[in-house]
């Protein structure tokens, strides 16, 4: 991450007197309390996380609203999109049973395999992930309404609709994405009563955050055959522990949390690092400004 | 498929009174002895297949040039193509193993997973599947190499080559997919040289024709690691026998010839039909006319 700093024209210093601070990924710095023990003696006017969801340091109060606050939304959302698509491909494909069955089976008329093309896709969440997932899913003739919470027209897709909304138009999605980030308005949002609004044939796919789904209501939807399956790269709890009801389903695909991996995020953030620096140098607006009054 | 043609302004009739036959998709009909019988008796001038691949009609000599004929060539393009991205995506993103783990793990860094974003995807055969497939990775940020006979430059491709190039660019793809129809200049031309000069980190896709590639060395090349893995959707022979040394390998996803189902297939072949009996009606060139001279 040196090199991105000096990339962009930076240089290094103690934080003492520092201009501004670069926090990068690892175990001890996902703890809020961490940061906030460096801030205590940290001049900084600016501070870039790495995180996409920074939704931990929100809840830590370590947000403060006298400095400028980045963080990494929107730069993983082409390699998380690409997941989310990967999801939707495996289940429509059924690569989640032909994959793990390892013998031939003749396959008639009425098999499970389907299409894109022709579907109708709900993207929850239309940011950095929503938009690339909309490029992605244009060539493959699919049909998309975005979902978010100003109900802001969003390009490529047929509609857009305020997150209010989404209970109604739930009904006529095949596929329910979820990228949108952890809040307070959207913890637990995929409940037992939106679930329900879901179709019998439609399946839910999370590349965001597993709290946003209520875990035990999905298990009694997908038992219940009231959706027609999961595709989750993230769950709550997570890890998932291993007697969770959620892997003896069969409508399940579960991957762990690797939409955008450790290798895939850390030639993302050493771009946005240089470039971000660039812009503060020059007094440019900077990528991915928190607002730290929704908390992302 | 009566509905069909008429839909396209045409009416049935029997054979022996027809301008023109629509052969129909089901198990005697793929026999090409069974055409070969309705034709003796039948003065239609234009025949049109349900097959996107009609090598056994051909090798039959059942394709003859007194008549026009026509097959179902590119209307699966864009179904088998989505399927070729789903076995790539399946596996840069490890979704054959995730998938069938049923247990989480904690991915660190260096884990296996990739995008395609910024890889170079050899298409080999730029027909309806290739050009679908070109259209599915641009938004995706993979570059392609487009093979075909002629050279002649594919839209959307970095570069195309000729076939008989083909061995010389093989080096600078992480992804090799087959696309092309079974020839005689296709039938094995992925033997031992050919893999041997694909890179150990690529893998090889086949949406096509198993025999297109040399099984043997295909297996040779997965155990010794020579490249990365394979993922097929058409097999030699076909169905793979259960005791085949395919299904023991880790590194390869097999799925039993669904990229373009019974059902998909004809939802695509009705609207061909009922185009092709308008055309003809109206004396315009038909889709997916056959030369009998190269068979496809």
């Amino acid at each position: 991450m040196l090199l991105a700093i000096e990339e962009g024209g930076g240089r290094s210093t103690p934080p003492s007197h520092a201009d501004a601070l670069v926090w990068t990924d690892g175990d001890p710095s996902r703890d809020p309390e961490a940061l906030r023990t460096v801030l205590v003696s940290c001049p900084a006017r600016w501070v870039q996380l790495p995180f996409a969801g920074i939704e931990r340091f929100v809840d830590a109060g370590v947000i403060s609203p006298d400095r400028v606050w980045t963080c990494a939304k929107g730069i993983y959302g082409p390699a998380t999109a690409e997941h989310a698509l990967t999801l939707m491909l495996a289940a429509a494909r059924q690569i989640y049973v032909h994959a793990c069955r390892r013998s031939w089976i003749e396959v008639e008329r009425g098999s499970p395999e389907r299409r894109l093309a022709g579907s109708t896709v709900i993207i929850f969440g239309a940011g950095g992930i929503g938009s690339a997932l909309l490029s992605m899913l244009a060539p493959l003739g699919a049909r998309v309404i975005a979902v978010n919470r100003s109900g802001t027209s969003v390009a490529g897709a047929a509609r857009t609709v305020r997150t209010g909304d989404l209970p109604a138009v739930l009904e006529e999605a095949d596929w329910v994405v979820i990228a949108a980030p952890l809040t307070r308005e959207t913890r637990g949002l995929f409940d037992s009563s939106m679930l329900t609004k879901m179709r019998s044939d439609a399946w839910l796919v999370n590349v965001a955050r597993g709290a946003i789904v209520d875990t035990d209501a999905l298990v009694d939807a997908l038992r219940a055959g009231r959706i027609a399956g999961a595709a989750l790269d993230v769950t709550d709890p997570e890890p998932l522990p291993q007697d969770h009801p959620l892997w003896a389903l069969d409508n399940v695909i579960i991957t762990p949390h690797v939409a955008n991996t450790w290798d895939m995020a850390l030639a993302e953030l050493r771009g946005l690092v240089s470039r971000n620096v660039a812009h503060f140098a020059a007094g440019q607006p900077l990528e991915g400004r928190v607002d730290p009054s929704t908390g992302y």
